[in-house]
């Protein structure tokens, strides 16, 4: 089975597909949707058409998105908001069920300690996918989001925050 | 020309259509798109199909959606954003150009203060919207949303706020 992984942002929208083979994980595709100007409904019209477009070429079979907080203001939080609803809404639109992970627990799974930092993180993204590169830090965390679940999956642990 | 209002919300995503001939405003339709239970990424999808829907219906040719800060908590405010994510989405994949107005300036164009209460904005509405039932009061608030972009489009001053 194949994992979409993506870490929410409204400038910088990271995602990244893993193929999950028993234990094995290897690594698919990684990228950057940006959008660097434009009025809002624009940007978000193409980071919406960006993620649709990575579903239909690499095909996944489940989803997880970074369950972030912005605590420094209210109209970053509304922005990084607006970009997450289009980040769990192109899944949900394609049928997929969407698992979300606090920052912490992405670590946790991924590198062993849920206060990892970015490096070390990344480090571990390596060792696990052999041979993958990645050119920007949000594709990198969108494949250890990735990796987080395909982890839950395998332990049946899936745990999917369900938001009321 | 038919302008959309968009009082977005996760749990109530209200809309109104109203149509503008010359400066005579028009009711067309108002409602209120309703997610109570889910998970999230599903909760979205029905916002965004329901607002796909009324754009599909009433053939808006402007949308204006409500610029809102909720500054009571992280959470609350990440919500809202996704929610206006959606609201956002639905009419820029629709083509149409997206108005925003903070509240105030929604009660100072409907009312004519900024500071107007629920009542007065609903009283307003009905008297410039002749014939015009809702019964929420979120459809309300989209309708005069929709009342002060179609102010602002006739008086050519139109606001957007683009978002960097």
């Amino acid at each position: 089975m194949r994992v979409l992984g993506i870490d929410p942002g409204l400038r910088n929208m990271g995602w990244g597909v893993i193929a999950v083979d028993g234990s094995r994980l290897r690594h698919v595709a990684n990228g950057v949707i940006q959008t660097d100007g434009g009025d809002l409904g624009t940007r978000l019209s193409r980071l919406y058409r960006g993620l649709c477009a990575v579903i239909a070429a690499h095909a996944p079979d489940a989803a997880a998105v970074e369950q972030t907080f912005v605590n420094k203001d209210a109209v970053g939080t509304l922005k990084l908001g607006q970009a997450r609803g289009i980040a769990l809404l192109a899944p949900a639109e394609a049928g997929l069920a969407i698992g979300e992970y606090a920052p912490n627990a992405v670590k946790k799974t991924v590198v062993g300690v849920g206060h990892a930092g970015k490096e070390q993180v990344q480090h571990m993204v390596k060792v696990q996918l052999p041979g993958v590169i990645f050119d920007s830090a949000d594709a990198a965390d969108a494949l250890a989001i990735a990796i987080c679940h395909a982890r839950h999956l395998q332990t049946r642990t899936l745990r999917i925050a369900r938001t009321a």
